[in-house]
């Protein structure tokens, strides 16, 4: 990764803390930005508490000296932070390239106030843009969500674990399809089919679950985009 | 249960064994009722094979001499037998009492033919009636998904298990939330609102996933209810 991409995640990451304010519970994404973020941050969340959407999180933020709640006896989070795949300016975002969306969207539809922070190069015209969308599903249904979302015209492929034989396994112990839509189809209407389809744990489609987006630039310069409602 | 409820589950299992036909692949659902059902059919069901929505009934099935799939490879299934908790006349149901009803879902959902065997004492004028709906939850997410339910005015419940301290854990590794939507809310709404809430991984309102209702009666006759797809 270029350095000025680094710069431009730390630059965002450093106005995001702005947002900190008085929240006690802090919930956290995962992945590089996030760790950027963490770190900065870790000073100013001493004397609060976080909860992590995933191992990695929970684990960076346990070496930082931060409390980390259990995530089954948290049901509101005051601030949420996190970054995005891919984000378009109607604040719509592909999530899951860690394969961490489903906590994260628990954890943002849990929040009072959901922050995310990207470097301009996450931005795009219209999500989804290159990426595929992430699908949580239980190992179990594997077979036959694929077959149930070949037959709706995505095109489907397992994610397939570096570390063990077979497919990627998620903290919750899920599995992981990279799906693509029909070419043009309504993206409110795909997050709809893909949350119908039994087997299907989650999406990393996220909608409407942004209030604040603060964008790095490469030049430095850092924007903020704020969302209604 | 009387002997009268036990002769009508046996009455209306025997009349769906005329569904088997040529079905290569059969899906199971779980509970008393299924077992009458895979006690008498047994011996019809040694030349195929069969796919289990529990380890309660794939070890049942294992133990009957039956060849049991791996639910993984499984992308489509000939017919589906299983029962419900209630059921009324358009083919709505309850399902989930024995905390199979995500792979039940998965199943139904993935076959060709479904057909739904019941003693007439499951029948109700209309479904939700008596029995809250089972919700299978992430147990991460336990506290918010408990706590947005409350918010959209639902009575919640854990299910606690009686052979371990907390509450019940799925063959899923869910939880799972008994729910009793608000007064005179409409079903379909329900079961929407049930999926859409992160943290959900599904629940057992069944809608549309009946295609043969197999009835018995207490005064020894059957019923068929056929449900246009």
């Amino acid at each position: 990764m270029g350095s000025e991409v680094s710069e431009a995640r730390k630059a965002a990451a450093i106005k995001a803390m702005e947002y900190l304010g008085r929240a006690r519970v802090v919930g956290l994404g995962t992945g590089s930005t996030v760790e950027v973020f963490l770190r900065l941050a870790s000073g100013r969340l001493m004397d609060r508490v976080v909860v992590a959407s995933s191992t990695d999180t929970a684990l960076l933020a346990s070496q930082l000296g931060l409390r980390v709640l259990d995530p089954s006896t948290v049901d509101r989070v005051d601030l949420y932070v996190d970054s995005a795949d891919e984000v378009d300016l109607l604040g719509r975002m592909v999530k899951g390239g860690g394969a961490a969306m489903t906590m994260e969207k628990v954890l943002a539809s849990a929040a009072d106030l959901r922050v995310f922070v990207v470097d301009e190069l996450k931005v795009v015209p219209r999500v989804p843009h290159a990426r595929p969308i992430p699908v949580e599903v239980l190992p179990q249904a594997i077979s036959f969500v694929r077959r149930r979302l070949g037959e709706l015209g995505y095109s489907v492929s397992v994610r397939v674990s570096q570390g063990k034989r077979g497919p990627v396994v998620t903290d919750l112990g899920g599995v992981v399809l990279d799906v693509t839509p029909p070419r043009d189809a309504d993206l409110v209407e795909v997050a709809r089919t893909l949350r119908s389809i039994p087997g299907v744990v989650e999406h990393g489609l996220f909608v409407d679950l942004v209030d604040v987006l603060v964008i790095g630039r490469l030049s430095g310069s850092v924007e903020t985009v704020t969302f209604r409602r």
